[in-house]
């Protein structure tokens, strides 16, 4: 779900458009002007560069690989493989974790430093189909993407196989320049991101792992999410999500139809389809934009001032009106001024309809009274609200409103997570960037949803966001890719990525 | 529209299932005894058995060559066979008649008789997927059905070649027999039924066409709807139709997306989903049973006590609990007994949702704001409705309502029919079944619908309605059949059934 959910402003199927979005960005220094000052980080860059091909490999042969566990594709074998790509990076300990679904990978690597960082990955990929894509989706061929330059395609590039890799070409590089690492690292895996993470608790608070985890400083998943201005927001927290169908049907009603019939007779049976549309006008306001679900708002908290003041600061440095012609907007909700719609996206709750399907979907008409009806519906949640609380809300809901048939098919989610900005794992994050010359600016709550809640709450209760240079996007999409080699002086490319992280690891020891 | 659409209490891809739904009927005669009376009769039938090979081969022939409109697929070709058929089946004069969209085919047999019949025809046929068929639908192949015989399978074979084929056989047979028509003929095809006789209209109102339909007793279009148990529903009128879809979107509403972006983004941009939620919800009462557009009911006109006695009649002769178990159905509208609720079917206007479409249809969830939304809506119409009234309603109360941006698409439609029982044609039919032992049951208004209108309505004014014996179904499915050779001794094989339109023609002659 990460990577199709994490981008607030743009679908990511349109990310060469939603690149376009970014006001004006710092130039980029290069990470090797940036970095050089430190005689570890010359010998690291120039063991980055040998072993860029390796790492450029690394990357293709996982990408051979789909673990999908929505299709139970390559699931153990992908742990597995996961598992000896920790093993390859230097990790001293690895342990396939199973669960009630697929298993999770966790992995240590203890270097006798004083301060531990946490890693998430996730082995699994979404689905894909072959004939949409310009490059076979497996293959991971080496492909020219005008205005970044040439680039991994395929099924995981971006999400999340080529930011994971580049994380561990790092680990790879500061060990065959010699170096000890600087922090310990845990690696927290899991192969269910893409269906919600149904499991993932049970792999994080697995003994070990839990007390593993709660010895970080932080925990964050490799993203390459730079524009192609260069610039990168970093994420104090992020909504929380649960994903559901609403299926209003003849068989749980018990009046309508049990499956189609002719529409003729609608004049005598009832219709479950309109029964769906009057259970679902009951969730929102009419306008459509305020959920109406009864005691909604009770733990809902408030932006702080601090927050209000990061989003004042990210309009004022923001093209809206370029926003409003990428995303296809006239005006924003309710026309509110661009700072207060900003707001709203931070602030509030939504109920989303993804999808309706009910009946005859095909061209034209079919006479058929259909005998069931479903709302694909995403709830955004906000701090303090959970995912459990929304669940509990919306079919208590239901029911006092006489829809106690109308069943609500939860198929994942998350809670909403918050990450202090004055934690090391955040500062660090910063000065990291600062030191590559790349604009970041503080995002108080990413609209997107992503497993971190696991980590942030209770009770490994750690730092969690997101941190990588580089570039990619397609993710969920066919033609998905990966930048390798970079031709915009502003992005980085595979080695400046490696060398990205491998600053993050001593900027988190050495920070105050 | 007319197969698919014309039975109100069947799904015709059930219609096997459908076909047990009939109270006991009376003992089906065979027409070789009930006719046999008549020495033209015996010779007709002597000449019907010896074309029958012949007739098999005309149907198989014809669904060869498959018409479909919507496709633009074969249709100056199926005008022009449908007009070869009319003249090897004796009419004199054959014309092509065009008009704004595909042709239509009028022909007239002028046997010199005090009387002349109307025959309605459609040349097309609906649109098919050869992979979901047990046999090539283009093959025309000999199948068996169990329960009913050999029948001939094939796209068309039931809607409506094989009847309307069975037609000509009997021209045919009585020219063999030498006999000379008791009846002139005049024949109407249209190459449009199955998008909804857009220029129908023009077909019939040609001066020429006009002229010769205004002077026929009434009009049917052959049809093989004989149940298992030989029992058929002779049709005093029909619901008028209107199909169309509700499209909101937020290219013309000018908030929310034009197209699909982040889901996420609810809390910033409208949605056109939830637009189409509330408009949908104002056009029906709460329970979703009656329609709520402003002034719809202004010229309905109620049921008349014959109407009532007729649908008591049938309530009185039906197994209400076999026709809730195939429907999938287990309460009526407002558990209404058996016979208000079949009242309820002829006398009540409907807006019944066909489908939704909207966003992300496949399996799971995508996280996507819907740049629009589709409902695909049939609006069923009583006398003294018109469509016109309907489409022109509809779109004032959105206006009214604040929805003036939602579209009103309308693909089709139909004005409800009336048919007076103490009409020639109607009489005809009751005299003509009863001659052959077959239980007809009056049926004062087919809840589905059919391009009658043309002909009950002005300019041309005439009775209107089905007739046929024999049985086919898979009407707008897979494995539409039509049977030729019987093996149940209470439904019409090919012969039978062409011998059932010669007698309607010499009844039709000799009625008072």
């Amino acid at each position: 779900m990460t990577a199709a959910d994490n981008n607030p402003l743009i679908d990511r199927r349109q990310a060469m458009r939603g690149a376009a979005m970014a006001g004006a960005g710092a130039m980029f220094l290069s990470p090797a002007m940036a970095l050089s000052a430190s005689s570890d980080m010359s010998a690291i860059r120039r063991a980055a560069e040998a072993g860029r091909q390796a790492s450029i490999q690394r990357i293709q042969d996982w990408i051979k690989l789909p673990s999908i566990a929505a299709e139970d594709r390559n699931m153990p074998e992908g742990a597995d493989y996961m598992a000896s790509l920790a093993q390859d990076a230097g990790f001293q300990h690895v342990e396939i974790v199973p669960t009630d679904g697929y298993p999770g990978v966790f992995a240590t690597l203890d270097a006798g430093a004083p301060r531990t960082l946490g890693i998430y990955f996730m082995y699994d990929v979404k689905q894909f189909d072959p004939a949409e894509w310009s490059s076979p989706p497996l293959a991971g061929a080496i492909v020219d993407r005008p205005g970044f330059g040439k680039a991994i395609m395929g099924r995981g590039a971006v999400n999340q196989k080529g930011p994971e890799a580049t994380f561990l070409a790092a680990l790879h590089a500061i060990r065959a320049a010699g170096r000890k690492l600087p922090v310990n690292i845990v690696l927290i895996a899991e192969g269910e991101e893409e269906i919600g993470s149904p499991h993932f608790k049970q792999v994080a608070t697995k003994p070990n792992v839990l007390a593993a985890l709660k010895k970080c400083e932080g925990i964050f998943i490799p993203a390459s999410w730079q524009d192609k201005n260069g610039n990168v927001s970093v994420n104090l927290g992020s909504k929380g999500i649960v994903e559901l169908e609403l299926v209003a049907s003849g068989e749980k009603w018990g009046r309508g139809p049990k499956g189609d019939i002719h529409s003729s007779l609608k004049a005598m049976v009832d219709s479950p389809t309109w029964r769906l549309v009057q259970a679902l006008q009951t969730l929102v306001t009419p306008d459509g934009n305020t959920p109406a679900i009864d005691g909604w708002f009770e733990n809902v908290r408030p932006l702080t001032a601090r927050e209000k003041a990061l989003i004042a600061e990210t309009a004022r440095n923001s093209d809206e009106a370029q926003r409003k012609a990428i995303l296809g907007v006239e005006t924003w909700i309710d026309d509110l001024p661009f700072e207060q719609a900003l707001q709203r996206l931070a602030q509030e709750p939504t109920v989303n309809i993804e999808g309706l399907v009910a009946g005859y979907t095909g061209p034209g008409g079919k006479t058929i009274l259909p005998g069931a009806a479903t709302a694909k519906i995403d709830l955004r949640l906000v701090p303090n609200q959970t995912r459990a609380e929304a669940e509990t809300k919306l079919r208590a809901h239901l029911d006092a409103r006489g829809f106690p048939d109308v069943e609500v098919n939860v198929s994942g989610g998350y809670d909403p997570t918050e990450t202090d900005e004055n934690s090391r794992l955040i500062r660090t994050e910063l000065a990291t960037y600062e030191r590559a010359g790349i604009t970041a600016t503080l995002n108080p709550r990413l609209a997107g949803s992503w497993p971190g809640a696991t980590f942030t709450a209770p009770p490994v209760s750690i730092p969690a966001g997101h941190f990588g240079m580089g570039h990619g996007a397609g993710a969920h999409a066919p033609d998905e890719y990966y930048v390798v080699e970079s031709t915009n002086a502003k992005v980085a490319g595979l080695v400046d990525a490696t060398m990205g992280y491998a600053d993050f690891l001593y900027q988190l020891a050495a920070i105050r």
